[in-house]
C-alpha cells in the first residue's frame, strides 16, 4: 500500500470546505441538504446512471462535466429525487445553480448539483435557495464540517459513510516529496444496484492532475468498486458520483500515466472501494454485509456477471438472513448468470474469520458440518468464493440480506 | 376464443391416467409423489431451464425428448430437486425410469422425470421406486385423480394448479368434427423467474399432432406466459414443461400451420397463460398478482424486457405489498430495463377492476387522487400498463408482491 488511512472526508483535502442545513425538504429534525465548495476552481470527473430515466440534477451534472471538466462546488439534497420531474426540474436545477453561483462568487457552470429522495415531486426552491444562503455562510474546512456534510445526504442509511487517505507524490522540482490527501462521502441504502456508479458519491483531492486523467482514474475504480454492489437489483434514477481535484497539495503535476498517477489510482480504489462496502453493509434493512469472490476465471467481465448474480440472488440473500446453510443457491445463482462454465469443474467455499467450508465440487454439493456453517453465517460479513477452475481472472461483489425490515421500510417508503 | 374451459387437468384428455402417492420423500403426511400415463405412446415436446446448472431429472429429459421425441410416462417428486447431484444423480434419474419402465410395461427411454425442491440432496432411492410400485397399481382416468396429482407436486405453493380445455378439430374424413381435449397442471412459488420454461409444468393433449408441430407451438407459447412471469428473480436449475400428446381424440392428424394447428395453439395458450398467471399470484409470500402490460413498444422483446423488469424490481414489490403508490419506481424499472425510450413521450397507468389512473406523462409524475390508488393496490390483482408510443408490439409479465412471508420462508427453507 502506497497510501495510508487518515481521519475525515470530503474536507480531509486542503482547500476544500463543506456546510450542511435542515432546510426541512421533507424531513424533520434533522440535516438534509450539504455544500462542499472548493477555494480555487478544480479539475471534476464523474459517472453517472445509465438508468434511461436520469433525474434532473444527473443531466445538469453530465453537461457540466463533458462540457466544462471543472468546477468548485457541490449542492445537494436528500429527502427528494427531483425525478421525473420533466422541464420544472431542470428549471429548477438551473435556479439552484445561479442562486450558488451568487452566494458564491463563482460561475453557475462551476456548480454540480444531487438529489436523493422521492421519485416524482418537484423540490421546493425556497426551501433551497434557503438553504444555499445558510450553508454559504458557514463553510468550514474542518473534519467535523465533512462528517456533517456526510450526515446530511443520508436518506435511509443508517450510519454516515466517509473515508480518507493521503499518499506522498514528487513536489514540482522533483527533489522531494509532498503529502497529496484524498476523502470521499457517499450515501445509499435502497434503489441500489449501480450501473455506472452509485446513489451520490463525492471525492476530493488537493491533487494536481490532468482531468482526462482524473476521469480516467474514477472511471476504473468505480468498475471494480461501486459498480460491484448491490441492495435490491433497482438502478436508480439518481446514480452519481463526483470527484474534485484542486491541486492545492503543490505537487509535480500528473498529466501521465506514471508511478504518481499509478499511486493516485490505488488511493482512489481505496475510498471508493471502503464506501462501496460501507453502502453494500449498510443496504436497508441489511443486517449482513455479503461478499462473493469469482477467481480463477475465464474473463474478468465473466467474473464480475457471476459474483453480482450471487449477491443479487433474492434466494441467496433470505438464505443468509436466515442463516440457513441452504448452498445450492449459490449454485443455481452461477448457473442463470449467463458465462458458460462446467459445473463438474467449479469448487464454492463459505469462508468464516477462522474457517473454511467447501461445499460444493466435482458436480455435487458436499455433506458440510452445519454447526460449524450456522456459525460462519452469524458473522456480520458472510463470504464465499468460487473458484472458476478456467483461467486467472477474478472480481468481487458485495450486496447484503433480504430481511422483513427491507420489506418494511420498502412497503412505506413515502410516509 | 375457438376453445372452452372445462374441469380438470392432466386426466381430461382420452387416454391419460394419473396417481399419486405419499413416497416420504421429504415431507411427512402429505403427498409427494405424481405419476401421469398414456395408454399409448405419444408425440413428446418440452422446454427446460437455460441455467448452466442443470438438475440431473433435466438433462434425462431433454435427452428423451430431442432424441426420442416420444414418451408415455411421466414420473415427478416433490422435496428434493436432485439438482448439483453429479453422477450419482444422473445414475438415480436411470433407476427411477428402469423402475417405472418395468411397472408400466414400457421402455425406460420412454420415461420421462421431474423433481422439485432442495438442492444437493441425493433422492431416498428405495422412497422412489416404493412409490412407483405404489402409483402404477392406482393409475386412474378420474379428474379427481389429475386434481390429486396437481396437488402431490407442490412445494412452497399453497393452492394446486390446472386448467383444461376443449376444442373441435375436422376428423379424419373432414365430413365432420371431433372433441379434442387438452389439460395441465403446474408448481412454483419459488425460484421463479423461468428463462425457457418455469419450475414444472404438465401438459396433455389427445390431440393427434405432429412432434415437431407439437414442439413449435410449446415454444411459442412459453415465451408468452410461463416466460413472462417471475416471483424473485431467480431461474431455477429444475424449470421444466412438458406436453404429451396421445392423438386418441380421434382428429385428421396435424402436419400443417394450418387452421387446426392454429386453435391448438390458441388452446395451449390459454393453458399455459392460466397457469403462469396462476403460479405469479401464489408466488412464495404473494399476497398480490402484479400484472404490467407494455404496448406500442418499438419491438416485441423490447415490450418483453420492459414488462418484465417492472415486475421484477425488489421496490415495486415492496410498494405493492405496502399498497403505497410510490409509482416513480415503476418509471425507475423501466429505465434501467436496457432498451432505449424517450422518458417524456411514455405514459404509464395503474388499473383497478372500474378505475383507471394516470401517474406519469409529459416527462413528469402526476398528481394523483391518493385515496382511489390506495383502493386500487388494495385489490388482489394489482394492474399497470406503459403506453411507450413507440410502435405497435406489446407484452404482458406477471409477479407478485414481495412481503414479510417472502423472506420467512426463504430464510429457513430446509427446515
Amino acid at each position: 500500500m502506497r497510501y495510508k488511512k487518515v481521519s475525515g472526508g470530503i474536507t480531509t483535502p486542503k482547500g476544500f470546505r463543506a456546510a450542511c442545513c435542515a432546510a426541512g425538504i421533507k424531513y424533520r429534525n434533522r440535516t438534509d441538504m450539504a455544500m462542499i465548495f472548493s477555494d480555487v476552481p478544480c479539475a471534476a470527473a464523474g459517472t453517472f446512471t445509465t438508468n434511461k430515466v436520469k433525474a434532473a440534477p444527473v443531466l445538469w451534472d453530465m453537461d457540466v462535466i463533458y462540457k466544462h471538466k471543472t468546477a468548485q462546488a457541490v449542492v445537494v439534497n436528500a429527502g427528494i429525487a427531483n425525478a421525473a420531474t420533466g422541464k420544472t426540474g431542470l428549471d429548477i436545477c438551473g435556479k439552484t445553480a445561479d442562486f450558488a453561483a451568487q452566494a458564491l462568487g463563482i460561475p453557475a457552470s462551476s456548480v454540480l448539483l444531487g438529489s436523493t429522495g422521492v421519485i416524482g415531486p418537484n423540490l421546493p426552491i425556497d426551501r433551497i435557495t434557503a438553504g444555499i444562503a445558510d450553508m454559504a455562510k458557514n463553510l468550514s474546512g474542518t473534519l467535523e464540517a465533512g462528517t456533517a456534510a456526510s450526515r446530511a445526504i443520508m436518506t435511509t442509511d443508517t450510519v454516515n459513510k466517509e473515508f480518507a487517505v493521503e499518499f506522498s507524490l514528487p513536489d514540482p522540482e522533483g527533489s522531494g516529496t509532498v503529502t497529496v490527501r484524498m476523502g470521499g462521502m457517499s450515501k445509499g441504502s435502497g434503489m441500489i444496484h449501480p450501473n455506472m456508479c452509485t446513489m451520490l458519491g463525492y471525492i476530493t483531492t488537493d491533487c494536481l492532475i490532468d482531468q482526462a486523467l482524473l476521469q480516467k482514474a474514477v472511471s476504473a475504480a468505480v468498475a471494480d468498486t461501486f459498480n460491484m454492489i448491490t441492495v435490491d437489483g433497482d438502478t436508480s434514477t439518481n446514480d452519481t458520483l463526483l470527484a474534485l481535484a484542486n491541486g492545492q497539495a503543490g505537487n509535480r503535476p500528473v498529466t501521465a500515466e506514471d508511478e504518481s498517477y499509478q499511486i493516485f489510482c490505488e488511493a482512489l480504489f481505496s475510498i471508493c472501494h471502503d464506501l462501496a462496502v460501507k453502502m453494500a453493509g449498510d443496504g436497508e434493512g441489511a443486517t449482513h454485509l455479503l461478499e462473493m469472490r469469482v477467481y480463477n476465471a475465464d474473463t474478468r467481465e465473466n467474473a464480475r456477471i457471476l459474483a453480482k448474480s450471487v449477491v443479487g440472488s433474492s434466494l441467496v440473500k433470505a438464505m443468509v438472513f436466515g442463516k440457513d446453510a441452504n448452498c445450492g443457491r449459490i449454485l443455481c445463482a452461477l448457473g442463470y448468470a449467463g458465462p458458460d462454465f462446467d459445473p463438474a469443474k467449479i469448487q464454492v467455499y463459505l469462508h468464516g474469520e477462522k474457517d473454511t467450508l467447501c461445499f460444493y465440487r466435482d458436480g455435487c454439493v458436499q455433506t458440510f458440518d452445519e454447526d460449524l456453517a450456522l456459525a460462519i453465517l452469524s458473522e456480520t460479513a458472510v463470504r464465499f468464493s468460487c473458484n472458476m477452475n478456467m483461467g486467472t481472472a477474478e472480481a468481487t461483489a458485495w450486496g447484503c440480506d433480504l430481511t422483513y425490515d427491507y420489506v418494511k421500510i420498502n412497503g412505506d417508503y413515502r410516509t
